[in-house]
């Protein structure tokens, strides 16, 4: 394991911005997948309210490899980078800029993350019809990724707010070619959902500690076979997955996704493959799991 | 000893910014400091043109603590900071800027190195005679401070260059209390000078790598009792430094300047005392001593 006298003047550096960073584990995962793979790299955060002034930093720095980007600065920090996918572009947030020869990258890895703990369960999704729960912006990126990278028959929206909803289902209609419906989330919307759903992602916040015993989904609606993901990862399990796991459905944790999205950076900033079992152990570890 | 997976998001992080900086010794010895005190910092080297994009970045990045200024950028560097001190000002370049609280504020520590060589060597400078050799960068920072910090009798400037000579000589003049002499450096003005001086500084490159044969002060003329002291740290013992000790003079190396340096810059950065014999065993180490 490397430790910090192995810094030399080679050694690229990544930095967290957004505010506050206080409680982050990114540190954590990126420093010790660095290590588990010797590469010489190193991850610190950064409170951050001048997103250009960071930018500008990124820019001037040599060895300023790698940022990860997090509230409240995923939609600004889109302004200050030179490079961004039409995707991201219409997810309309980022959460990693990668310097590359002085110039700035931006992309997302919550979609991606989220696409790949979906395929790491051996989920496939080709012609498969997918409900969202929630328009935020984890919904955004999720349901942007999947439509953009799968071979869905559907995706169904849903929220109780409708200016989030109408306004994700447009751009989701406009900007990609898949079947997109929606409704006002209600009792019997969820019902009319969830029957002709194969896999249900769940993107608002109900059912996080310390309301845990929050849930949309009415228990029994769950049919066996079904995919059910839930962005929430505190508690790893929420109420939502162990009623869906005890229907006989296939379950994936939020955890999975936060794991990923980190993993796809480490990607990112350093172009090796990822010590997968070594950052999920971190992240395991700092949840107290 | 830290290593890299103790980085937290509390971890304050310093830079070297200079260019070039692939050869830099201060992320060894800074973070071999920082492992030894247990301070929870980490120093990376940032290859740097654009020095106000720099400067930005460090006002903007939370947990940027300091940073270290090499060449080009010692003199442009001072724009860009929000407070100076009347001496660093005077010297006309800074080698550490340290950011408080958002502010940030720009120091030298070469010349406060050079003191405490002298000092630490037992050399007491009160009514003593002190011969600088060359008038450039590091005679600037080394005359100024001895001037200002120091109850030096007269300081005796030499230099081959008319311009550096009377430049230096004259700003010492206005903006220091003590008697400065200077001459054009010629065999029979460095005979005069060596004569009437208690403490001869070299503050040239000549004796540097390779042209290790190089000297400009005829063996003949040291007497023993006199301080020599040579800036120039390879050869650790230069031509100078050997004639010099041969004559039973006392004599210091250069090292022992680039080693106080970092010193001085490590206990700004941190706000406790540095763990001198770790930094200097990392620097004797990297020069292969």
């Amino acid at each position: 394991m490397k430790d910090k006298s192995s810094i030399s003047p080679k050694t690229q550096f990544c930095a967290l911005i957004g505010n506050p960073v206080g409680h982050s584990m990114s540190p954590a995962i990126h420093n010790a997948a660095f290590a588990a793979t010797g590469q010489d790299f190193v991850y610190v955060a950064c409170q951050v309210e001048d997103v250009a002034g960071a930018l500008t930093g990124m820019r001037a720095l040599g060895n300023f490899r790698g940022m990860s980007v997090t509230i409240p600065h995923k939609i600004e920090v889109m302004q200050h980078v030179d490079e961004i996918s039409e995707t991201d572009r219409a997810i309309g947030s980022i959460n990693t800029v990668i310097c590359d020869n002085g110039k700035l990258r931006g992309l997302g890895t919550d979609g991606p993350g989220a696409l790949k703990a979906l395929t790491d369960a051996g989920v496939d999704l080709t012609d498969k019809t997918v409900l969202m729960l929630g328009c935020g912006g984890a919904s955004r990126a999720i349901a942007f990724t999947l439509a953009n990278r799968s071979e869905l028959a559907e995706l169904v929206m849903l929220d109780i707010d409708k200016e989030f909803l109408q306004g994700l289902t447009s751009d989701l209609q406009q900007k990609t070619d898949k079947q997109i419906s929606s409704a006002v989330m209600t009792e019997s919307s969820i019902g009319a959902a969830m029957a002709k759903s194969d896999i249900i992602i769940q993107c608002t916040p109900v059912g996080m500690h310390p309301k845990e015993n929050g849930t949309l989904v009415p228990a029994e609606l769950f049919r066996a076979g079904q995919v059910v993901f839930d962005v929430v990862y505190n508690p790893l399990e929420t109420r939502l997955l162990q009623e869906a796991k005890a229907a006989g459905c296939i379950t994936i944790s939020g955890v999975e996704m936060f794991i990923n999205q980190a993993i796809l950076q480490f990607e990112q900033f350093t172009g090796i493959d990822a010590p997968t079992e070594v950052m999920r152990n971190v992240v395991l570890k700092e949840l107290g799991v």
